[in-house]
């Protein structure tokens, strides 16, 4: 019993072995004597496993002193592993049964104590008796692993590269499925049907935020119908083999828009292009949501742009890096992101444009390429 | 940005408050001045509410002392609260902007430090910073919530039945999916559509285990081909509305059993029987296990039942009380688990059979009612 969807793909192993030597090298560098990683993001990223293991602990052991790392599995997940990368990469299999107490497995390939980073997807019903096992309470992983999983690789990129080029067919075919008279529940159901038709294994999100609706950023669907004249906000994505994810809003309009509607989105639209132009190595994560935000306040819109520019995106759909006041990360070649501004009108109608970026040598490349600005649907 | 699926549907307010007082005094009685619940089964169970927040904390506060519970929420989340039970109930609604600190919203409203139990589900993430903003180290609210979590009310047993009578309609098709020349992972899809067409929110898990597939008790799908004279084990479920799960197994042969198979499924049907059988208050889950299990080993199959008999049932689809040799909790009314004995023969073939039941005053009721023995599908 457990859930379905699992995916035989991933990357050939030399990659996998390639990230655990940096990240059992970046845990030396921290001081630490290890990294415990349960299954999650985290371990697609260092191993290739999709494994969902809750109740029974599954852990990658990855040793800062270059040893060998190992695994611990419960014997009935044992076949979890197949599709990872663990065998060909030799990572040593401490598999368990009932009865036998799998935290002090993990405590065995280590120093005692230990100090070890975890996981954030650790869960405390493993947290909790690991430290107890581990004499030292854990820290998170996400300072050791970010330098890693914020920095994508060529494989990476071509992933999330056809990620994109999937979400902005299911834009392109939105007149199929956005039209007057039908419930944001019908449009989202069609649009869930055509992200899987499009080539990804998963509809991760799916946001229809018509009229006063997409006012409300984090508004996902209802039972509304869509009206003639509606603004409507369009957040969508999912991941595509080998777990990459695209994430893309457009912002569509109902016959056409009330001038003053227009003339606001163009602003959206030029704030949004200004951010992704000011993209490139070197530059402060905080300077690109800055030039969308001091944008739209030059046009009296700042109190309508309420959330961050954006934030990473790879094997999790939010990540580091995030592209908000207060981070100071430099850009550097092979991060991705989103940029995203938004402005809301609560009552009234929102709006929100966003691509994936990949920061290159000296800019960045843009993984969405439909229209911009205010796509007209049959009002 | 969050997934799809969310569903308003609810027990009434009063439910919730009963639960949450309930929780706040085993708390107290167990010597804790609080009890911390992230998004998950066990927030489900107290709240009502299906939030999934991962990234920004999420955290309904009970405090020990009888004082009104607090949710700490994320400002852009708070629509994830409407469905919840939390306005009717008089929580108090502590909402948070990026740049405050929620942890410390937590610590607000416990005495310094705190001892405090998390569920089970809450990540590293937010587990780490919590634990040090506390100044103590949480245990596991698993021994405090299983008290309540483990016995269902009237309503629970109501949504437990729905959701067990929309299995056995899915079983009750099987012909229509399960034919000779199929894939296992073709007649898997035509089951997860089933298990949604016959009411269920989604489709949790789809197991089917064909010849030699079967005898591995995690196998999920393959690309094998079904092929006449197999016999199939075809374990699924998935949760109805508002959130209850079913799980039932159910073997199956192409054609006429060999006499052998056919002699050996008998016996397990007999054990399965002979354990729902002794199901009553005051007996010991592990009583439950061994009488399946001497059963099987009084007919030679010690050695073929190689996991444990059951698994407790509701919010989550595993969850206490565990059938298992070792847990001598006794069955008390209200509880709900599998029996689910197996046979497995490495290599050739398996079988399993599985009913869901709730302890009654004086026995159990099933909740699943297919024919146990194997049923014979076209060879």
């Amino acid at each position: 019993m457990s859930s379905l969807g699992a995916s035989t793909s991933r990357f050939p192993a030399a990659s996998y072995a390639d990230r655990i030597a940096r990240a059992g090298a970046l845990a030396r560098e921290s001081g630490l004597d290890g990294l415990l990683i349960t299954p999650g993001p985290d371990l697609r990223y260092l191993l290739g496993s999709r494994a969902e293991s809750f109740e029974r602990l599954t852990c990658l052991v990855i040793p800062a002193n270059g040893e060998t790392a190992s695994v611990v599995v419960p014997r009935l997940e044992l076949a979890s592993l197949t599709e990872s990368a663990a065998s060909e990469l030799g990572v040593r299999v401490l598999d368990w049964v009932d009865g036998v107490d799998p935290y002090a497995l993990v405590a065995g390939v280590l120093p005692a104590p230990a100090r070890t980073a975890v996981t954030d997807a650790m869960p405390a019903l493993h947290l909790l008796p690991l430290a107890q096992e581990l004499g030292a309470l854990p820290v998170l992983a996400t300072g050791v692993l970010r330098e890693l999983r914020m920095v994508k690789d060529e494989a990476e990129i071509d992933a999330l590269r056809r990620a994109g080029r999937a979400i902005d067919r299911v834009h392109a075919r939105m007149g199929e499925f956005l039209t007057v008279g039908r419930t944001e529940a019908e449009v989202a159901a069609d649009i869930t049907a055509a992200i899987l038709d499009e080539g990804h294994t998963e509809a991760a999100f799916v946001i229809v935020g018509s009229g006063p609706h997409g006012a409300d950023p984090h508004h996902e669907v209802s039972d509304r119908v869509i009206e003639s004249g509606d603004v409507v906000v369009i957040d969508i994505g999912g991941p595509v083999d080998p777990g990459y994810n695209s994430d893309s809003t457009r912002t569509y309009c109902m016959g056409e828009p009330d001038p003053a509607v227009a003339a606001r989105v163009a602003v959206l639209e030029a704030a949004q292009a200004a951010a992704v132009d000011l993209v490139r190595p070197g530059v402060a994560a905080e300077a690109v949501d800055a030039v969308a935000r001091d944008l739209l306040a030059a046009e009296g819109l700042a109190d309508a742009f309420v959330h961050r520019t954006g934030h990473g995106i790879g094997l999790s759909v939010h990540e580091e890096p995030y592209i908000v006041s207060g981070n100071a990360i430099e850009l550097t070649e092979g991060m991705a992101f989103s940029v995203e501004p938004g402005i809301y009108f609560p009552g009234q109608w929102g709006a929100r444009i966003e691509d994936i970026v990949v920061v290159t040598a000296d800019g960045c490349e843009s993984l969405n390429t439909r229209p911009h600005g205010l796509t007209i649907l049959p009002g």
